[in-house]
């Protein structure tokens, strides 16, 4: 976060065995660090959102692939299990799937003695590339909080954000939060409207949490107020973050940003979306391609009648029309496949 | 409800100086009838949420102020404090202000001794029309879901629905669930999207349990859900209620009601307001006169930290160009100064 040496998952510091992450169900109320011994547990804190937010999910899907080479006889095909397993955990998100196929390609002919060295490698080397990548974002989502603060001579710029696409969603620094915190650090009056984010409530339970934990103002609203403050002149940008973007710049992010991208249309507001390349699927052509994790109805209501069934759509797609622009680590593109093929050309052109 | 003789506020059959209804708040899990013994009971039970709906909190005003007109040496005193109070208890919906107004015109002129069945006698009148505008809302709604049927040959209608406009919010039948009661009644397959709706829960809460009631097939939902819903053609009609709906047709209903219309919008969804005359607002030209109600931080989290500043405005105004049509109680028309008139000549030229 806005502290330089905040991470949400690492290696452990005396026992190169373990890695350990920040139990994010119990936040805000503690603050929780979890050991993960095996690649099992790496799939249980993934599947059971312990960690969460497309990027640390890659991460740990990294890290999870590390313990799987650590173990067994045959540690090759502990890491294909690990592997196999870990692809089918979450399908929504494209980072994991990039992490997975990242340290596959890597270890395709290593021997079984370097696996594990090779692997921790390709883990910390993406867990640093995705602070750089943040950063990244970061400096150039600045720009356009610069810009509206000065449009309004200095004035409060109020930001709408949903769900967690922040530090906690990341290594450091977060998608959609880099932007805020630096804004923060050079000075500019920001404030942020945190949505609740229903069922899982990250905007409640995480995103406040590290904007309190920062000293950056905000203020939780239920999901369904946003459209409203925008009506009445309360937003004047909307960042979110993205659990994958498709080639044709239509972005997958938690269920309800559709929402809000059409009130940000309605009203005129400006409409982005922060996402490390990572977050690209080159191979999907458009939202209608990418498949949306249906989860489980207890997230919902524990407490429900047999009578009423309870559905639960994890992620929506925001089609790419009602997008102002996306933030990547490399500058601000249209959310369009030229767009997105400007600023990535080498994977655009694969 | 689909029963007959449900009632949400009746008069205690054995002591005429009870009003009796249902504690709403402690739904679905208890179902406990709570005693009027004073009007300050019924301005509590109106502020607090035993009652809501903007037509069930107008018969409530009305049955306070015939509490108020049984107590006191001066009971036309009584009355007209108790009228002051109700009119400050919640400031969005009309049809407080419309059940007040018409029970003060009834007594302007009255004696002291004939206060109490004067008021009696009204109270009970505006919830026997009540429940006639409910069926004659739910009437010429029921062609739209029967319409909606023969085009799917049968196949179920899915209906989606924001809040609780049902029975509870009214004396019977309800206003946005109506139709859907009629229509269960003629031997249509309909199905129901329930909104969770946060921050209070009368989805959850009070639009599931009445569906379960009278086995009407639904689902819940969370907020955010809606629009994708919509996006994969799971979606034929919404159908909500409305607060208060200005005279060129915009709406103001509960908050998210607008970010669901946006949606239906989108996708070329119908979307349709069922509403009593009575909480049509002649004297408001457009939503953005109409006061928005800015309830209280608990409501949304109870566990905030003090540096999460919490907002929780209960409404939100949906443009009349975002409104397929209004069903009332005389006929649908459209979302427009021109349609309302049309339907209520005599009101609109007053």
């Amino acid at each position: 976060m806005a502290s330089e040496d905040f991470r949400t998952i690492w290696l452990h510091p005396d026992d190169p065995q373990v890695v350990q992450i920040i139990d994010q169900r119990l936040l805000p109320h503690d603050y929780s660090i979890h050991d993960l011994r095996t690649w099992s547990d790496g799939v249980e804190a993934i599947n059971d959102m312990y960690v969460r937010g497309a990027p640390l999910i890659g991460a740990t899907a990294a890290w999870s692939l590390y313990l799987a080479a650590l173990r067994g006889k045959f540690p090759k095909d502990e890491v294909a299990r690990a592997a196999e397993a870990l692809l089918q955990s979450r399908p929504t998100a494209v980072n994991l799937r990039w992490a997975v196929e990242r340290i596959m390609a890597q270890v395709a002919d290593a021997a079984d003695g370097d696996l594990a060295s090779i692997i921790r490698a390709d883990a910390e080397a993406i867990c640093e590339e995705d602070i750089d990548i943040c950063l990244g974002i970061g400096q150039h989502g600045l720009a356009l909080l610069k810009d509206i603060s000065r449009r309004k001579n200095g004035d409060t710029v109020n930001v709408l954000t949903h769900c967690n696409a922040g530090a906690l969603a990341t290594i450091n620094w977060g998608t959609a939060t880099a932007p805020i915190y630096l804004a923060r650090e050079a000075g500019i009056d920001v404030h942020v409207w945190v949505d609740e984010t229903r069922p899982r409530n990250q905007g409640s339970q995480l995103t406040a949490w590290e904007l309190a934990q920062n000293g950056v103002p905000h203020t939780l609203i239920v999901d369904n107020a946003g459209g409203h403050l925008m009506q009445i002149g309360q937003v004047d940008i909307v960042i979110t973050g993205t659990d994958r973007t498709a080639r044709n710049g239509d972005v997958c992010n938690k269920i309800g940003t559709y929402l809000k991208a059409l009130a940000a249309f309605d009203n005129d507001i400006p409409f982005y979306v922060a996402l490390p390349s990572t977050t690209i699927d080159w191979t999907t052509e458009s939202g209608a391609d990418i498949p949306i994790e249906e989860r489980g109805p207890d997230e919902v209501s524990k407490t429900a009648r047999p009578e009423t069934r309870i559905a639960n759509p994890a992620f929506d797609v925001t089609p790419a029309r009602l997008v102002t622009g996306l933030i990547t680590e490399r500058g601000i593109c249209d959310a369009s496949a030229k767009g997105l093929a400007d600023l990535f050309p080498e994977e655009a052109a694969r």
